[in-house]
């Protein structure tokens, strides 16, 4: 085979092979972040917590209400779980992530569903030690972030 | 001006046209897909209702708790409003369409939230008559078309 020929052939494989990885690559990113997310929160760190939401004034979360923008968001966390007991230890369960194939070859939308539970020793204002949930992640210039919670 | 140069700038600016109206023209579908879905519901006609959801196994709707595929979603729906007094009249209010930017131009997901009531003589297994949703909807060879429901 003439090497020239021969560099396509590898090179197209290259491509094919990094492609066919890439859904499971954003799927372990994505599970990632959310390992990262109930560290920070068992730390009692929301800040940290909330690093996996897109910093966007469109990023939108449902609890009880709808809340819409990074800051009202954080400002609502901060407010519901005052100190690290109301925090308490937190595990997500039944995790599914669905990377959605992108028109053009690029995953860009991830939708994950899953359970969360709270093992703690007080409550604040959030009274919930369990739910469900779903999560629209994006997939932009600072990796995969949420830019849609539903929490029930 | 030289006729190829007017001509390019009139090209280009029907283009620019063109795509700063799409996402107006793609929140225009999916609002008229959900008049739509109410219309349908108000006749007692689920499948009607159902046919904004994407018929596939992966479509997912989390109300008490998460079912995945079009068929056991409509199934739910069925015995959950099993005629047309527990179904009601059904309105939403509050929506919020945000058609996200594609990376190649090309819109492919939207995000909606809402809420929804119903105003009914009868209830059945399903319970709730108001609460809020999310719904993430994708543009598929069949148009626009919800992948994820999240009713709470």
């Amino acid at each position: 085979m003439p090497r020239k020929i021969l560099l396509c052939v590898l090179l197209i494989s290259f491509a094919c092979l990094a492609r066919a990885q890439s859904p499971s690559g954003d799927e372990a990113q994505i599970r990632a972040a959310m390992a990262a997310q109930t560290a920070a929160w068992n730390h009692g760190d929301i800040p940290g917590f909330m690093q996996s939401y897109e910093d966007s004034p469109d990023t939108t979360f449902i609890g009880a209400t709808l809340r819409k923008g990074f800051q009202p968001i954080l400002k609502r966390y901060q407010q519901a779980y005052s100190n690290s007991a109301q925090m308490g230890t937190l595990t997500f369960s039944d995790l599914d992530v669905r990377v959605l194939p992108g028109a053009c070859g690029k995953a860009e939308i991830a939708l994950v569903t899953g359970k969360f539970h709270l093992e703690r020793s007080e409550k604040g204002e959030a009274k919930k030690d369990d739910g469900i949930f779903s999560l629209v992640w994006r997939k932009g210039p600072q990796g995969w972030k949420i830019v849609l919670d539903h929490t029930s």
